[in-house]
């Protein structure tokens, strides 16, 4: 296990564009350093869909996106606390963050009840039913162990009227500092340091956004991230909330854009200051045969690619994306084949990572938004030329 | 590409045991040695179902097996001739042996007719009719460029009349004598040597299978198949069977056990001079939630390995198997993850590979049916402990 920054540091920007609000950063966790921007795959139940996490690490995944209401639910939280933690039940020992399940439990279907003591819901597996407050999902979280918690809110679904938005807004904002008092309240069960982000909701309303970010970001949350966006609301409203967000965040803290997005999403995002991203596209799409490229996404079950002896993306340093034929994976897929799906993955992950680790140099050496331009342009032109 | 061996040879016993019929051999092919007794993972469509082929190779896979049966249909061979064989097809370069599709046509529920020349079939993706003769089947495989050839054949179900056998086995002679016509008659696509092997008929009547091998060693092929068993007969009739067939079979030639088995039916059959394997079983009952360890077998899905944080099997040098928990793989199995299906493989297959590389070595320092025997006694002790 990597020590914390010798400093005490939680993060670090080390360099910022001339030119932007984008900025390459170091963020210290209890099992190791992440380069920022960076793109955290997500392991809902505590595994990547159709890739093996140790796959996925060496393509270059710093940090794991886990689900605290998912495990919680299964495999429950009492085999995770026999294991000594999510990094020893799932074998993966480098950074976790957890997701609380706050969007999670307000997309479900099933009966719940939200006051403000917290929220009834029942469980998608079984339908029984729970309870979850501010404080239970830092506890579940302290037994988790993951490097990073992030505080219980409330997720509104696009489009909602201005009032259920404001409610969301004052309840997100208790819970954010009923987390925070909580998580002081508690140590750590396994005796290394987790850190914990607040989130900020308020819909695509300007003045909502700005109030809810004017206050939680007076508190002393490890970082800050922005919610309920992506959720159905057009592109361009929610590139404004990004750069609002941003411009009210403290700079010295890291920012994490939640369930955000495709390739044009993530580098208009980091153009305005985000340094992490989750997102499940990269790994449905891939199981739907979509997949994304340097030269654009390609549909692999279309009838082109029949006789194609092209490799995915040459571009790409990863041995699936190299060497990979987009006629073989077709096949694989017209023919049902798991592989198709694993192999889909494995590519679709290592140009996520790619992607996010050429933005970070190009953050360094001062030319990210000239790149981002261009690399934008490419892709759409080839997906012109495709369609 | 490695070279054939300098001597022209195809096969060659490197040690026997020294009280039972077990050997140790080298199989040249085109795309390298096989250190026999060897397991080969069945790539029917051309992928180990739910494993990369780059992992299986890792974890000691040293010959693939796909079928050209289900290749023909589906990508079409129109497809692999364009890429210059299944090798590049694939991307896999070390030996491939493809079955010719007997078993899996005279399986087919489909309307089909046997004449004497040849096979009429229904394609199990369409239902589009297909005629197979024994010179069209090497010709199929002439342009898949498989290191291994397999002749058609056929395969009676179990139990069958011994007059359909009988039937059987005067075709199965008739079509090995004109495969090997058309073999002889045709050469390699790709400017690389492709060996072909005969298969042996006859259920399990013994004057059958004496008849039909005793006319088969005879001609010149490069390796003999036992065919048309694990169709459903007593484990013991089988075992009779393959010690009738590897005393007809010439010694110097490789002894392929088709469709066979569980770990036991496979380290008896080596007992009795057996070389070459390949079975579903590894494969198929690792996504059922079966493993097989060095401690007999593991249903992954039984609520007493909840808390398990034992790794699957220890014993083994392969990480899947050394740090892979029980705990966490049935978890990922009750969540219906894809990554449950794909490290239950990844294990079962590192456990296959194992099993015959052991073998190999036992037989090589004289202690092969020592082992076996205490092996085998203790993988069912424990089964015994376990149910």
């Amino acid at each position: 296990m990597e020590p914390l920054d010798p400093h005490g540091m939680t993060f670090q920007v080390v360099a910022t564009a001339p030119d932007c609000s984008a900025r390459a950063g170091l963020l210290w966790t209890a099992h190791g350093v992440v380069e920022t921007p960076a793109f955290m795959p997500v392991g809902t139940q505590g595994s990547i869909k159709a890739l093996d996490h140790r796959r996925a690490q060496e393509l270059g995944a710093q940090i794991l996106l886990c689900n605290a209401y998912h495990l919680y639910l299964r495999p429950g939280i009492a085999v995770i606390e026999h294991f000594g933690g999510l990094h020893r039940f799932l074998g993966w020992f480098k950074p976790i963050l957890t997701d609380s399940g706050g969007y999670q439990i307000f997309s479900l279907q099933q009966l719940r009840r939200i006051s403000t003591e917290g929220v009834e819901f029942r469980s998608h597996i079984d339908g029984s039913l729970h309870f979850f407050t501010p404080e239970r999902v830092i506890e579940l979280q302290r037994v988790l162990g993951s490097d990073i918690m992030m505080v219980l809110d409330e997720c509104p679904p696009y489009p909602a009227e201005h009032s259920m938005l404001e409610e969301a807004v004052r309840r997100t904002l208790l819970w954010a500092q009923r987390s925070l008092a909580a998580f002081r309240a508690t140590g750590s069960r396994y005796g290394y340091r987790q850190l914990l982000f607040g989130i900020a909701q308020g819909g695509t309303s300007t003045a909502l956004r700005r109030q809810c970010l004017e206050e939680l970001c007076q508190w002393d949350f490890d970082g800050f991230a922005i919610g309920g966006l992506s959720v159905g609301e057009p592109t361009e409203a929610m590139y404004e909330m990004v750069a609002l967000s941003t411009e009210l965040m403290p700079p010295e803290r890291p920012r994490y854009l939640m369930g955000v997005g495709t390739p044009e999403n993530i580098l208009t995002a980091i153009e305005y200051g985000v340094d992490l991203f989750d997102c499940v596209l990269p790994t449905r799409n891939a199981r739907n045969g979509q997949l994304f490229t340097t030269r654009g996404k390609i549909n692999i079950r279309n009838a082109r690619w029949r006789f194609s002896d092209e490799p995915i993306d040459p571009a790409l340093d990863h041995p699936v994306s190299r060497t990979v034929t987009l006629g073989y994976l077709r096949h694989l897929f017209l023919a049902g084949e798991i592989t198709a799906l694993v192999l889909a993955t494995e590519h679709n992950l290592a140009f996520y990572h790619w992607l996010l680790a050429t933005a970070r140099r190009k953050i360094q050496d001062g030319s990210f938004r000239h790149w981002k331009r261009s690399f934008l342009e490419r892709i759409r032109q080839t997906a012109v030329e495709s369609s």
